[in-house]
C-alpha cells in the first residue's frame, strides 16, 4: 500500500521501518530531515513537507503533541509564508478524497473530534489508533493498538496495524474514544508512580529497605513491568535518561483532565498527578523521567 | 509444637487448620465458640478464654482489628469482672517467659510497637508476620508472609510460617516494619480501586464499553489479579457479598495514615482514599466490598 | 468621551448606565437587542454589530466568557457569512489606531495575552480591568477594579474607571496580571464555599445547629460578606436563583488552573474545587448558585 | 468563687490573671512552677500537683494537648510512682462531687466525650468552653467562648466566663460539640493559610507584587484580621517567632480529621492541610508559625 508516515521520533522510526519491512511503499516526513534519511536504505522516500506525504492511501501521524498535529494537518502555528497563500496550508488539504488518516500518537479528545469533522467535511476517512508500548516494542512490532473511527478506514488499515502491533483492540466508530482509552491508560501508569512513591516514602521512613520492599510488592500483588520497572527507577532515584519526560507526562495528564472536564467526571487522582507533575517541572525536573514523581513525593516527606 | 491460635475468622480458620495438618498441637480460641468446635475433628483443643491459649511455645493472633488485639492481650475494653481482679487480665499475663507471640493480622504501627515493649518487659518474644492473600490462599497455605521482629522468635516460628504460606519475606528486627509493609500493600490495592474507578468513569462517559476497556487494560499493562478481579467488581457494580468490607478498608487506610503521620510522610492518595471510603460509609456502603469505592467515584460523576 | 460598550449582562447594564450618567457618549452592543433598547432612554446609541461599537476612543468588553470575547474581537466561532468576506471580521479590525480596548470581564490569561499582542500589532491600546463586586455594586458604581496594561490606555480610561467603581488598583503594565488577580480572587471565594461546606457538614453531624454555627464563625473570625452570605446560602440549602452559576464558577476555576499550569504552580485546593464543581454539574446543579458546592460536600457526607 | 486553674501557658496566664482581678480565689498549677509564681503577687495560691488545685468549685484546664489533659485528669502517661499507689492518680479523683470541670483548651472530641462520661460517673459536672482569640485577647478578657455541656455547670460558670471573654456562645448540652466548633474554626483558619498561599504563589509567578496583591484582597473581599495578618506573614516569609506552631496546627487538623472520621464526614481540604502540615514538619518547619504552610506551597511551585 502507498503509505505516508509523519513523525519519526523514538516510536515512529521503528514503526515506519516495520511498514517498509512488510513491503509497503512508504513516504516519510520528519521535521529533522536526518531522521528520514536513515530510512532511505530500507526503501523509504522522503517528503520535504508534510503535504508531500499526503499523496497516499493511508497517512499515519505519530507526532509529539497536539500542536505538532495541528501544524501538520492544518498548517496552524507556522510562520505564515509571504507569497503562495493559495498553496495547501497543511496535510488535510493535500490528502485525496477517500484517503485515510490514521492518527496513532497520543492526542487530546477535542483535537481528535475536530479532526473527525474536518476529514468528514473533505470526504476523507479518519481513525485514531494510539498505541501502548515503549520504543523497543514499536521496533519489534509488539505494540498494543486501540483503534476507533470510520469502519472503512479501519478495514483498509488492517494490514498496516497488523504490521505494527501484536494486537489491535477495536472499540467502535467514535475515533476520540480510542484517544480517551490511551489517555486513561497513561493516567493509570502515572497513578502507579504516585502510589508507589507514597508507599516507598512511608516504608523508608519506617526503616524498611526500599529495594526489598519493591521485591515484596512486585513478587506478590503487582507482578507486572509497570510496577517493576518504574518502582526500580524510584528506588534508585534514577530519572535520567528519561524514558518518558515529566513534561510529556504532564501533557498527557492535562489531556486526560481536559477529557474529564468535557465529560463532567471528577478525577481526584488525576488532579493530584497534575499538581505533582507541575511541581516536578517547577523544581527543575521537567526533562527527567516522569518517575521523578516519586522523588517529589520523597522530597515532600523530607527525604 | 504447642501453638495457641486466637481468631478463627475467614483467614484464621484455614490457617489453624493448616497448622493441625502439619502435625502441630493447636489450642484455639474464638469469641464465637462454634467456629472453634469445627476444628475439633481436625485435632484442635478449645480454649475458653484467650489466656487459656497462652500456655504454648507460640501464640498466634489473627484478629479483626486493633481493639480486638488490645482486648485479647491486655484485657482492655472488656466489661470489668466483679470479682477475680487478681486473675490475669489478658493473654500477655499468661504467656510464659520465652514464649513467642506472632501477630499475623493487620494491626497498626503504634499497637505493634506497644506490643514489642510489653513483651520485652515480660521476657517474651514478639514478631509481626502479617499476610497477603485471600481466605482461599489462607486455606491452601499459599499466603505471602512479611515477617519482622525478634530474630529468635522468627527462628522458632520458621516451621509455623512454612506451614501457612508459600513464601516468607524477612525484613529485619523491628516488628512494626512488617505492619507498615502490610498496611502499605493494602494502600496500594485501594489506590487501584480509586484509579481504576476514575478511569472507568471517564471512558464510560465517553461511550466506551467498560468491560471491553477492562479487557484492554488488563490484557496489556496490568495483567494481574488485583486489577482483573477488582476491575470486574467495579464494572459489574457487584459489591456484595463483600470479600473485604469498605469499613475494614477504611480501617486499614486509617492505620496507614496514622503511620504516615507518625513518620511525617504526606500521602495524598491515602488521604483521598480515606475521604472516599468515609463517603462510602456515609452513603450506606460500609458493609459492601471496598471495591464500592468505584461506585462512589461513578456517583460523583453523575453515573 | 466616545465609548463603545459591549455586553449588557447583569453587570454590564449597570456599568453602561453609569457611564451615561457621567455624561459619556455611549454606543452599546448586546447580542439580545432588547437589553440595549432599555438604555436608549438614558441616551445610549445602539450598535447592530460589535464592530459598529468600535468607532470610539475606548471600547469596553463585559462578556460572559472567553468564547464570547473571541467572537466579538476576532469573529471566531461565528457562522461564516456567505458574501461580504471582505468586511471586518471582528471588533479588532474596526477599532481605530490609538483607540483603547478595556477588557473588564473575567477572561483567561492566555486570551488576555493574545489580545495584548493583537492590539499592539494594530497600533491599538489594551488594558485589562476586571472587577470585584456583584450586580448591585455595578449599578451603584461601587465596584473594585484591578487594572493593568498599557499606561497610556489606563491614563485615558481614568474617568471611565472613576465612573464605574469605588476604587481602582493599578498593578503594572502586563494586562494579563490583572486577569490573574481576578481569577485568584474568585478562587479564594470558591475556597470559602468548600471550607465552609466541610466545616458545616462536620458540625451538623455532631449535632450543632448550622445557623448558630455560622453566627459564631462570622461573629468572630470571619465577619465579612463572603462568609456571611455564602454561608447562609449553604445553611439554608438555597441555591436558586443563582447569583453566580456553578458552571460559571467552574469556568473561572478552570481558567485559574490554566494560569497555574502555564506558570507551573501546583494549586491543590483549586484542583479540588475543579473536581467538586464538576461533580456539581454532573449531579445536575450546573445552573444553581455555585454555593451548591456546600451541598456536594454534604451529600458526600451522607447528609 | 474558689477556682482551680491548670495550665499557665501564653493563653492561660492572662486568663488566670483576669479571674484574680475579678475577685475570685484562684489556685493555679503549672508544670513549670515559675509561671505560677508570677501570679502570686496578684493573689494566686500555688498548687504543687494538679490534684491540689481540685479542691474548688470550678476547675479550669487550659493545657497544650490531649496528652496533657489525660495526664492531669487521669494520671496517665506519668512515670508510675513506686509507693503511694493508693493516693489519687489524677485531678478527677480529687475533684469533689458536684464540682465543675471547665475544659477550655483545644482538645479532641473523643477525649471530651470520655471526660463527660468519667465526670458523670463521679457525680461531677463537666462542660467544654474552648476559646477563639490570641494571647493578647486572653489578657484583655476579649476572648470569644463557645460553651457546651451540663447546664448546671455552665450556669455556675457564668461569672467565670464573663470575666474571661467578650462573648459566650452556648450551643447545647453535649460538651464535645463545643470542641468540634473550636476544631472546625481552626480548620477554617488553616484553610485560609493554604488558599492564600496558593493564590500568592500564582500571582507571584505572574509578576504581581505579593504585598500589593494582599492589599487588594484584604481591601475588598477579605477585610478581616485572619486574612490580613496571616497574609502578611506569608508575604514576608516571616514564620518566626511562631504565634502558633506548625506542629500544633497539625495537631488540631489531626483532631478535626479524627472528629470527621468518627462522624463519617469527608473533609478533603482538611486532608490536604494534614498533608501540607506534615510536609512542613518533615521539611524542618515544625516549630515555625503555621503560616509556614504558605512557604510549603511556594516551595512546591519552585519559589
Amino acid at each position: 500500500m502507498r503509505i505516508g508516515f509523519i513523525g519519526l521520533g523514538a516510536m515512529g522510526k521503528g514503526m515506519a521501518g516495520n511498514l517498509l519491512h512488510a513491503g509497503h511503499e512508504v513516504t516519510v516526513f520528519n521535521r529533522t530531515r536526518s531522521r528520514s534519511e536513515e530510512l532511505v536504505a530500507e526503501g523509504a522516500r522522503i517528503a520535504d513537507r508534510p503535504a508531500d506525504a499526503g499523496n497516499a492511501e493511508i497517512v499515519i501521524t505519530m507526532l509529539a503533541d497536539d500542536a505538532a498535529v495541528e501544524q501538520v494537518l492544518f498548517g496552524e502555528g507556522e510562520t505564515p509564508r509571504s507569497a503562495g497563500a493559495s498553496e495547501p496550508r497543511g496535510l488535510i488539504d493535500s490528502l485525496p478524497r477517500g484517503a485515510v488518516h490514521l492518527s496513532m500518537s497520543t492526542i487530546g479528545v477535542a483535537l481528535s473530534e475536530r479532526l473527525a469533522v474536518a476529514h468528514r467535511d473533505r470526504g476523507q476517512l479518519y481513525a485514531a489508533a494510539p498505541v501502548f508500548g515503549r520504543p523497543e516494542a514499536a521496533a519489534a512490532a509488539k505494540l498494543f493498538i486501540v483503534a476507533a473511527g470510520d469502519a472503512a478506514a479501519l478495514e483498509r488499515a488492517q494490514p498496516v496495524l497488523a504490521a505494527l502491533g501484536q494486537r489491535t483492540f477495536r472499540i467502535g466508530d467514535r475515533a476520540s474514544a480510542a484517544n480517551v482509552v490511551k489517555l486513561s491508560g497513561n493516567f493509570l501508569i502515572a497513578s502507579v508512580l504516585e502510589s508507589l512513591g507514597e508507599a516507598l516514602a512511608l516504608v523508608r521512613k519506617n526503616g524498611v529497605d526500599p529495594a526489598q520492599y519493591l521485591d515484596i510488592v512486585t513478587g506478590t500483588l503487582f507482578d507486572v513491568p509497570v510496577y517493576r520497572s518504574y518502582g526500580r527507577l524510584i528506588v534508585e532515584g534514577k530519572h535520567e535518561p528519561a524514558g518518558f519526560k515529566a513534561r510529556l507526562g504532564l501533557k498527557d495528564v492535562r489531556l486526560a483532565l481536559e477529557a474529564a472536564d468535557a465529560a463532567s467526571v471528577p478525577m481526584p487522582i488525576a488532579s493530584l498527578l497534575h499538581d505533582q507533575l507541575l511541581s516536578a517541572v517547577a523544581r527543575g525536573h521537567g526533562d527527567r523521567d516522569w518517575s521523578v514523581v516519586g522523588r517529589v513525593v520523597a522530597e515532600n516527606a523530607g527525604l
